[in-house]
């Protein structure tokens, strides 16, 4: 099954069942994260839609806009770095021994049809990636634990501010505008996934990015597991996988995301993610 | 004013006002996070002070065990790295630009006088810091603007896992191990404050640390006006200012916490912390 997070009217949202296209059943949670913070959840989504099948159906009918960031309230948003070959290598740097991570805010997050505005950077690049939804907790687990913990997968771009990514050693500020980082428009439940998925970006249309996660040096159940050596991971948490090779600073001459330019992100299997960009005045005075 | 979070009973918190030496007058809020997201949070703890003059005054006298990490739900722990000019010279680098920053999650928290329990690592070291709390909101702001906002101040201290914070280029999975970096006891309000703070920390007694906060590179109103400029920072919020020069992996050789070794950080006007380590079995087997 597909699960979305919608937008109810002023600042609220609900879970719901994607029945075709761009048609949901709406659910019980007021988003994905609170849905899956059930552990009955699959029963509870079973029994919803079972009892919209009478005549007083539920099913709603949204355009794009009304979807939201799958987890906009994810209380851990922690993603992999330098996880591709292929980006580590236009990265000019050597197979890992362990994945580079770095942790962001749900406040990065936004929805997958959002207009994107950037205020502050001239050097606005692209990250295609999928990232996996958690679905129960883990805690100091092996990759057998990990791997039955993943609810599901989903599609993001971790959009990157390279100006202020190379401020200085962390990557932290360049990665946590607010806003910036796409996700949706769907979580494809773990059952219904059988093997590795296609990972492309594409700017106004051109494809810029193109990978397959089977590909990844740590793979969803890898990442996982290491991370919750050191932290628990809860249901509804999110986990960027890093992103094939491709990206704006790594071609020649560097490219960087203009005024206007539309950003989508591809997933075979889970869906699309297209957004436009406002890209704003230059550095503010403060920073 | 210097407020606390306490623990009472089982996983439950309560906000409180510190009357004196180990008494406390609990507050009608979950947790000093809760207490500032009311913007009259002021007048609420004057109202709650006036009434227990009464006689059935409801002041406890609590130990320090019973304290909590000062904003156990903190939504955002945003950190600065390298930020003392002396710190900055023992690790090898260079007077910055901007602001090294990362982040971490509430959950990385712990109170003032927990035992620290530390799993898979071998390189257990200290950072003394001044924290800054946020009382409300922050978004593009100028220093001014940022500086209104500071409620308050207290003492952390950034426990970093030097081996996993080695692995990689990024910070975050040495500095985010659940339970490890002690906040508090109190947060003494900004109104109460009145210059520069002295930050020291101890091991086993033993001064290891010592700076003035006025050498800070960027300092508390700079820091929060930097971070709004990219992310919402918000009433509760908490960010760490860095730690000045005698980190155990800056000595010769490099010197890190023992199983049962206590440490102890210290600002004046604030506050103490005092955290004995439990140093667990090496590195386990996924990581």
């Amino acid at each position: 099954m597909k699960l979305a997070t919608l937008r109810t009217g002023e600042n609220g949202t609900t879970a719901a069942l994607a029945m075709g296209a761009d048609t949901y059943l709406p659910l019980p949670a007021t988003d994905v994260g609170a849905l899956l913070a059930d552990p009955d959840w699959r029963a509870i989504v079973q029994a919803t839609a079972a009892a919209a099948a009478a005549p007083d159906s539920r099913i709603v009918s949204v355009s794009a806009a009304e979807l939201a960031p799958l987890l906009p309230r994810a209380g851990k948003v922690i993603c992999c770095g330098l996880n591709y070959g292929d980006h580590i290598q236009e990265m000019g740097r050597e197979l890992p021994e362990h994945p580079t991570l770095f942790a962001k805010y749900a406040d990065t997050l936004t929805g997958p049809a959002d207009t994107i505005e950037v205020h502050g950077s001239a050097r606005v690049d692209w990250e295609a990636e999928l990232a996996v939804v958690v679905g129960s907790e883990l805690f100091r687990a092996d990759e057998d634990e990990a791997q039955q913990a993943i609810a599901g997968y989903t599609v993001a771009n971790d959009v990157s501010m390279r100006d202020w990514q190379s401020r200085t050693l962390q990557w932290f500020q360049g990665k946590a505008f607010d806003a910036t980082t796409p996700v949706g428009p769907v979580m494809v439940t773990a059952d219904n996934v059988d093997g590795d998925f296609e990972v492309r970006g594409y700017v106004n249309g051109e494809l810029v990015q193109s990978g397959n996660t089977g590909t990844l040096v740590f793979g969803p159940a890898r990442l996982l597991s290491y991370i919750s050596q050191f932290t628990i991971l809860r249901p509804g948490d999110l986990v960027l996988t890093g992103t094939p090779g491709g990206v704006g600073m790594g071609m020649t001459p560097p490219r960087f995301l203009n005024d206007g330019d539309v950003l989508a992100t591809e997933i075979d299997g889970i869906g699309r993610l297209e957004n436009q960009f406002r890209i704003h005045a230059p550095v503010p005075a403060n920073a």
